[in-house]
């Protein structure tokens, strides 16, 4: 007898939460962002809630410094201290293919791997701004096709580097090797991008590879993901988009060759939690209320290329031109359509709802509500779990895990007790083999330099 | 009244140990070279015995991986998570200024600085084997000229980083501001070798800047040294080589307009200690009694360029011909010939010293000797402290800080307790002011990415 299929969970962990005005709140953690304290104390948290990972998102540029809190510790440096902080849950760091290279990035997770005793996992993204490029050297960022040609090859090259020592490798014979010299090859690696001899300097890790995770929204970042992604970060306002989204991407997994029940599709999930509708309700509009009001109207305007600046805050939102006549990004402005058409907010819960996540699947309710709404996606094909996205830390995440969690276990969609002791463990993933890459055996000679 | 100069004492952890053979004693940490608990044991061993700081070496190829541990954890992840099983020693990652770039490099010191709460140090390195350049992708190591000028401007453009948010960037005014953005400015770098825009993602370090070591040997290394380091990582045989390098160097400290007692010269120390000297010797002897023989004379024989094969192990060294009738690289074969010369060793005990850092100053004995030769080089103006490498672990480190140190304690040259909480309070540095790079003040503004 199989076990049932169960929901998989990732804790997406942001500075003071996902509500660009959570850090404005009394009681948010403004003061411990720098803290590591701060950040292994979410981590138990929603190791407490039996999280399959906590995932950290990364940027390359400070941004507006003075409009709230982006980017303060590094994702690797941090996950290696939670570590020691946490027992089983994963831990997923965003790495850029842009600007690292494969060389660093991959010593980097695969000492992480270590340290976490087979816990880290890779999101892999391209970057998307200039400012980010212009601190690595770059006039800007480069065009789509090629950060994605460059990511398709940069990961490649971690994998055969986390190849390059098999697994039976360190032999440890005191009177004899340390490890086999046949069993620790060169890749040899002459691509388009990069050039790496190899092998690696950190021995294979625990997992085989760290779990590669992808956010794959556009053609060539699905094409990525479905070549690669071991999970996949998805963006879906509603069960319909997620189902089309997740049917698309399970057929080009299958069209690359690959196992579909490999790849885990965790749409972004926006909670607020309350004993009562009411009492969710009345926590998004608490911290909606925090919203600069002429800012985000500012912003607004911007979104629907109109002034909004005198729009009334607690009437309706008056009528948008249709799509189809916007001339502006497409992206942001459906999302701001589908919302008005599906929810009729007013304009200050329109900006709410913007500032939160807007094009992510949100729920405001009960508990009960809340895993109503993740048990329809998951038994609809539309999901194989979520991407928490608590609007307001650690506030949302403890509600998430104290209430929700519990509904999802009586319902047997989710893990009473870790199983395993990997994120492959808990993804159900199987580990990679030792990995010797294929032809001929070049086993590593050189000098051995003074200590 | 002003406290007395101390000692300050770094534990360099490598491997095993420095002994070459070191892994391959019985009691070996072998099996757990990747487990970050052994290295945390060994940091929680060293700050047991109030040592400045952890020092951990690091390199980019594997190398001969048949004769012993090298390379396992990366250096900066593993202090991460070391970060938070210590409390006040400082934690002291090599990072190659050929290899790395000075944003991601900026970035994880200055991360691992607040989770350390003010305890990074960076010792630079240029590197030096082609086998490292082939994993970044260049096609051999640059010449030195090229990479001593590439760190210099490495050096300054981590600075500027680290100064790119001012001490008093972060506001925290819930009803305003996160962060001043006339206080986190832009650096526009455009140099020979990087081009940053700046700042940095991480707001200002604890300490301002992590601690800058460096190791610096050649004239460029020195003047390097001179212009920038705050603690220096020596090699020097004996005290008058140290006296002379030391004296050298602070001369050009000075002529770089900075304060030589800024800046703490420590020698590699390998220490060898027992109740008696015979007891010292006996250890001394067990571990260079695990070199392979015919290794070590293969070895021996590219060091000295001649056949050495043939040689007694137990039979004093065979005359060398002198310095000036060497053709080889020279300055291994004159550490050989001063070892000769100053030890009158057996072939076998010169092959210990080879292995066990053979250029560094040496001590096997009581510790009351050990603490003698320290005392001496210290009160001569020869060093300002120690690197201690131990040449077994975790036993020559815990030897050190159960005996040695307490003999220095007694004589008033070490600390009985942490007087501070940061690397730089421990080695007297100043914490460099909030750094607001001169000139116009550039505020950064850029667009707001969605979370």
């Amino acid at each position: 007898m199989t076990s049932p299929r169960q929901l998989h969970l990732n804790a997406f962990l942001f500075g003071a939460g996902h509500h660009q005005a959570a850090w404005r709140h009394p009681d948010s953690p403004l003061e411990q962002l720098g803290d590591i304290a701060h950040w292994e104390r979410l981590a138990r948290t929603a190791e407490r809630g039996l999280f399959d990972a906590v995932f950290f998102a990364d940027g390359h540029s400070a941004g507006d410094v003075g409009d709230g809190p982006r980017w303060f510790l590094e994702p690797l440096t941090a996950l290696s201290a939670i570590a020691r902080a946490t027992e089983r849950i994963g831990l997923v760091s965003t790495v850029s293919a842009t600007f690292w290279t494969p060389f660093h990035a991959a010593r980097l997770l695969a000492s992480l791997d270590h340290i976490s005793r087979g816990r880290a996992g890779w999101n892999v993204v391209t970057s998307m701004f200039d400012a980010e490029a212009r601190n690595h050297g770059l006039p800007g960022i480069p065009p789509h096709a090629e950060r994605y040609a460059r990511a398709a090859e940069f990961i490649d090259v971690a994998h055969r580097l986390w190849d390059s020592w098999s697994d039976d490798a360190l032999v440890g014979d005191r009177h004899g090797l340390h490890a086999d010299p046949e069993q620790v090859t060169r890749i040899d690696h002459a691509g388009e991008h990069f050039r790496v001899d190899g092998p690696l300097t950190v021995p294979r890790p625990p997992q085989g590879r760290p779990v590669l995770f992808q956010a794959g929204a556009s053609g060539p970042g699905r094409d990525l993901a479905a070549r690669h992604a071991e999970a996949v970060y998805a963006v879906a306002y509603d069960l319909e988009s997620a189902l089309a989204y997740r049917t698309d991407l399970l057929r080009r997994v299958a069209a690359a060759g690959r196992d579909p029940e490999g790849v885990a599709v965790m749409p972004g999930l926006v909670a607020y939690v309350g004993s009562t509708e009411a009492e969710a309700r009345a926590k998004q509009a608490e911290v909606d209320a925090l919203l600069p009001e002429e800012q985000s109207l500012a912003q607004l305007s911007a979104f629907v290329q109109q002034d909004c600046s005198g729009w009334e805050l607690d009437a309706p939102v008056p009528e948008l031109p249709p799509l189809e006549r916007f001339t502006g990004p497409q992206g942001r402005y459906a999302t701001i359509l589908r919302i008005v058409a599906v929810e009729r907010p007013t304009v200050r819960q329109l900006l709410g709802r913007l500032a939160a996540g807007g094009g992510h699947c949100t729920v405001v309710g009960t508990p009960e509500a809340v895993a109503d709404r993740m048990e329809l996606w998951f038994r609809s094909g539309a999901a194989d779990g979520f991407n928490l996205m608590p609007p307001r830390l650690p506030e949302s995440l403890d509600d998430f895990v104290d209430h929700v969690v519990p509904v999802l276990q009586s319902r047997g969609l989710f893990r009473t007790r870790y199983t395993a002791s990997t994120l492959r463990g808990h993804l159900g993933l199987p580990r990679p083999g030792s990995g010797r890459p294929p032809g001929p055996v070049r086993p590593v000679r050189t000098a051995r330099s003074p200590a």
